[in-house]
This record gives C-alpha cells, structure tokens and sequence, in this order.
C-alpha cells in the first residue's frame, strides 16, 4: 500500500491508504516528490467542481518528481528520470482535436480533476503527459512548472514583445508568473493588486506594483505611456472590476487577455473594443512548447522562483495547507512534499 | 450661392441656401451626385451627437460625385474626375496616429459629424480625401463604397478566409454589406436577423439567414458545422441579445469582430474565452486599402448593389428619406440626389 489525500466532499480530506498500482503498457509511475496547490484545487476543495469529479478523489495537478517504475512501450522514459506532467488527456476526436487545438479539447479530461491527482506518495499517469525536467533545476522549483506553462501560454497568447508596457490585473501566484514571464520576455510590467502583502511580495521580487485602491490605475498608465495606454493587459482578477478596468487601459489596437476564469457573465464595454480597435483572447491551460519555454526560463535561475515558494508541508497536512491559502495572510504558492 | 439640407437639432432638418466656396490650397470642389443616409446620420437627426456637431450642422458622408473644381497643390486630380470621398481627418500627432493607426487617431474629425458633410449640392474636401471612381461604376453605386469600405475592414479584421463559416447578427446595411464581402471572400455565411422585411431582402440576395426568434441560432450552427461552431461572428445589432449570443456561437479559437457601436456596457461571458480560446477584435471606419478593396469589388459587379438601394429621394426631401428609414418597413439604403 501507498499514501494519498481523499477529498471526500463540502472542505473534507482524509489521508489514507492508497493501492500500490503497476504502471500499464503506455504509463510510467512516479515517485512524487513536490505537488503545489492550485487555486483550481481550492474550488474543488469547497464543493464547486463536484460534478467534474469522483468520491473519493485525490486532487493536485502541479508536481515535480523521479520516475519510480515504467510499463510496457513507454520509449525512453527511465526508471530515476526527473520530471513533471502536463496533466491533460486530450480525446483526439472532436472538432477541437481535429483543428489542432488539443489542449482545449471538448471533451478534455483534466488530471486531478477528472481523473486522480497528484496529492498521493506515487501517481501513474500516460507516459504522454511526462515532461523531463533538467539537472540544474531543483524538485521544488519542478514544481513550479506546471503554472508556470500556464503563465508563458498567457503571455504567448497576448503576444507581448520587448519594450511593451503590460498591466497584469490580480497579483495571486498565476498573474505573479505573468508578470516575470512577461518582464522576461523584455517587457515593462505593472501589477494591478489589492492585497498588501501580496503587493509587498512583489515589490521584493522587482515587480512594478499599484492598488487601484489607493491610485487611479487609468491615469498612472495613461502617464506612464505618454498618453498611448498599455499594450497588453492580462485579466487575472474575474472580478466585475477587473473586467471593468482591463478596457480602459489598452492603447489603440491594444490586447486584453482574459485569463481569469469568471463565473458569470459581467458588463463590458464593448464600445472601446469600437472605439479603439482592440483586441482580446481568452487562454486556456497550455500547449507543449509552454512547457518547453517554461522549463527553461526556470532552469535559467533568472526568476524569483523561491520567493513565490510561500511553505512546504507535508502530505497528511494538506489541510493546512488550504487553510493557509485561505487565510489572506502573506500567502503565494504552497507546496506538499508527498514522500 | 447653392443648395445644402442644415440639421438644427432635434430632428429639424431646413433646405437652404448655402454660400458657394472656392477651393483652397489642397482642396477639392465635388458637385455631389448621390449621398446615403448612414445610421450616424440617423443618430445625429436625433440630436444624439449635438456634442460633436456645430450648427447650423450638414450631415452625410457616404456619396459620389464628380469634380467640379480644383484648388491649388492637388496633384493630378482634374475638373470632371468621377470621385467618392474618405471622409476621415486625423491629427497626425497623437498616440494612435504616431502608431500608424491614423483611421482611428485619438483627435479624429470624421467629415459630416465634426465638420460640414456632403447633403449639399457642392462638397469642398481635402484632396488626400479623394477616392477616385473607375468608370464602370455608375455613381448610384459609388455612393455605396463608403458602407461597402466599412464592411471590407470589418471582414478583413474578422480575418475571413475561403471556407469559413460565417455569422452575421444583424442585417441592416453594415450586416448585410458584410455578409456579401465575406460571401465574396469565399466564406459561408449566415446572418440573423428579426425584421421580417430584412430577412425578405436578403434572401432574394441570396444571403442563407435565420431569425432567432424563430429557431434556435445556436442549434443551428452546431449542426451546419458538425458541431465546432463557426470561425467568426460579427455582433452588428449593438444589443444585449447580440451580446449574449456572440460568445456562444464560434468554434474554438473562433474569432468575434464588435461591429455594433454600444452605448453601454452589456453582460459578456468572458468564462467563454477563457474555455474556447475565443478571439474579438473590435473594427471602427476603414484605412485606404479597405476603400481600394471596396472599389474593386464594386466595380466587379458581383455585389447585389441595385437591391441594397431602398429609394432615391431628391435633396430638398431628405427628411423623407429619414422617416422612411424609421418606418421599419422594407427599407435598406436611401440614397439622396443633391444635384
């Protein structure tokens, strides 16, 4: 037997025993080393994706860890290998798969939602999703990866180039990563961000900081530009503010990227999109190539990626773990060592 | 002195004599032929945009006509050169222009609205407004190359290729002139639309159009395009309703084009981009090119234009051809003769 945590509905986990599986022809078992939590894991945790999943589920789709056992037909992959997992098994049979958008796939099955996660000692999964991790990166920062992807498919997607001026509105774990990856990628970067220790934390990884709160972000960005507006703002906030102040900011054919995920339809101003030409597109998870960029942005040792490490704890204390993310306090990404 | 219709607020239109000027240093003198009445005009008889206009105010920015005199430093344009207009001023020296987005400068003056239009029997122009007209294309039709530029920059913004499958909500003017562009372009295209009439006409243009109060717009889509959706939907009804079935209607990383002008924030479901991947670009006017496409596809004679002609009113009755605009019977383009 092996360990895992069970969600088991309405906030309650239970850690347990778990069946010790043998990897299939076509799957690789892993020793899971680090699996972070996400704030998808949260809304799972409180009850609103139980229709997605099944009791009892184990959660958790962020991980770095060491190949522990190979089936049959899985090519090199090798038992000590250092990896991670790009958790999405695509159906490759509907109109999404067939125009070669696999990654958003109609009918995706997402890997600690639709099926076992990876808040578990050992997770087997498709030798497919496995992406090789290089020696200079270290496990903890392995596991930062798989939101990290999410943060170069963002940034891809608003096609942000050297020299623009980007706004990222919301400052929690996924728009920090888009503000690194975006000043990586040359760009000047302001984040938008009500939560003072959130704002402190940035301003110690380097990072433009404002609270709409307390400045008027239109005019601060209107100066900053010569007049112009930004040229890429991130959505990251799915707050009716947010989508509010992500039009007001663009410069003429400028670009919304909405990456929050939002719950309901919310007023937008769809005559700025007239007014100004703009432009906006929704991302969605990631592509392979944004695990490729990702791992090597991370291995390059140019990002803060400690800093965003907030506590490591245990896997039997996962719980703690949520009532940390919860409690407001100077919280940013959490990790669970499953070993 | 000659002949101009003055607006003096609040749906008041006065024939009356105008002064008869000269052309200046970098003018053109056009003895109007045609002028449509554009939905803006509609919106300024109404007194909806007396902020922008000076009274006594002329309206129109959609005609054709002939040159009748030209001012100094003009280049080649001569007396008697068959011409539509631009009608577009930037200021050269803003943010948008500096960008090369001179079509939609931050100080824009659009002709008809911030200065005299073209509801008079002389228009005197700049000469870098000019859009000579070849001659096989009569001047009925070259008062309709202003709209039909709009309707090039908007299916060129939406990025319409052969094969796609196209919707249009909304078949006024600006829809139905997008529906033939994009049908031209080698797309399939559908347009919804409630007015009975409408739908009249643009079947008899051969135009395929669905009336969503009718059948299920969604439904319908799905199934002509085995179930991906379609690759680009123009909002052109600026409502709610429009709003609402938009972002429900395209295919993954399918594209929305805001066409409509809003005059308020309307609910949007942004959890639609972020899960699809949806793209929107909002399109304003027109850039040179799209007056060059509008021209040549005009001029091809493959475009319906003769049944998107309502009726041709006499100038000294352009209020007729304002309420015959508002009587929601089976109406499409007035034109006005002003000579």
């Amino acid at each position: 037997m092996t360990k895992a945590v069970y969600y088991e509905g309405n906030q309650r986990l239970r850690s347990g025993d778990a069946p010790a599986m043998e990897p299939l022809p076509g799957e690789v078992r892993i020793a899971v080393s680090y699996a972070g939590i996400c704030g998808t894991d949260l809304h799972i945790y409180h009850g609103h994706m139980d229709h997605r999943v099944s009791f009892p589920h184990i959660m958790g789709h962020e991980l770095s860890g060491v190949v522990d056992m190979v089936g049959p037909n899985c090519g090199s992959i090798k038992e000590g290998d250092r990896v991670t997992v790009m958790p999405l098994q695509p159906c490759d049979n509907c109109p999404a798969c067939d125009a070669g958008h696999r990654h958003i796939c109609h009918k995706l099955k997402f890997m600690g939602i639709e099926t076992p996660g990876a808040f578990q000692k050992y997770w087997t999964v498709p030798v497919e999703t496995i992406v090789p991790l290089p020696d200079n990166l270290s496990l903890k920062h392995g596991a930062l990866i798989e939101p990290l992807a999410v943060a170069c498919h963002d940034v891809r997607r608003g096609k942000v180039a050297k020299g623009d001026y980007v706004v990222i509105l919301g400052g929690g774990p996924i728009g920090t990563l888009i503000a690194l990856v975006a000043k990586a990628s040359g760009a000047e970067v302001l984040v938008s961000e009500i939560n003072p220790h959130r704002l402190e934390l940035l301003e110690n990884m380097g990072l433009n900081v404002i609270n709409p709160l307390e400045r008027d972000v239109v005019a601060y960005v209107e100066e900053a530009t010569g007049g112009a507006g930004c040229d890429v703002v991130f959505e990251v906030t799915s707050s009716t503010a947010g989508a509010e102040l992500m039009t007001r900011l663009p410069r003429t054919r400028g670009r919304i990227v909405v990456v929050g995920i939002f719950n309901k339809p919310v007023p937008v101003d769809l005559h700025k999109f007239f007014w100004r030409e703009l432009e906006m597109s929704g991302a969605r998870v990631y592509e392979r190539e944004d695990f490729s960029a990702a791992v090597e942005l991370a291995a390059s040792g140019k990002l803060p990626l400690d800093t965003i490490i907030s506590t490591v704890y245990p896997l039997d204390q996962l719980a703690e773990g949520f009532r940390q993310m919860e409690s407001g306090s100077s919280v940013m990404k959490i990790l669970i060592e499953c070993q």
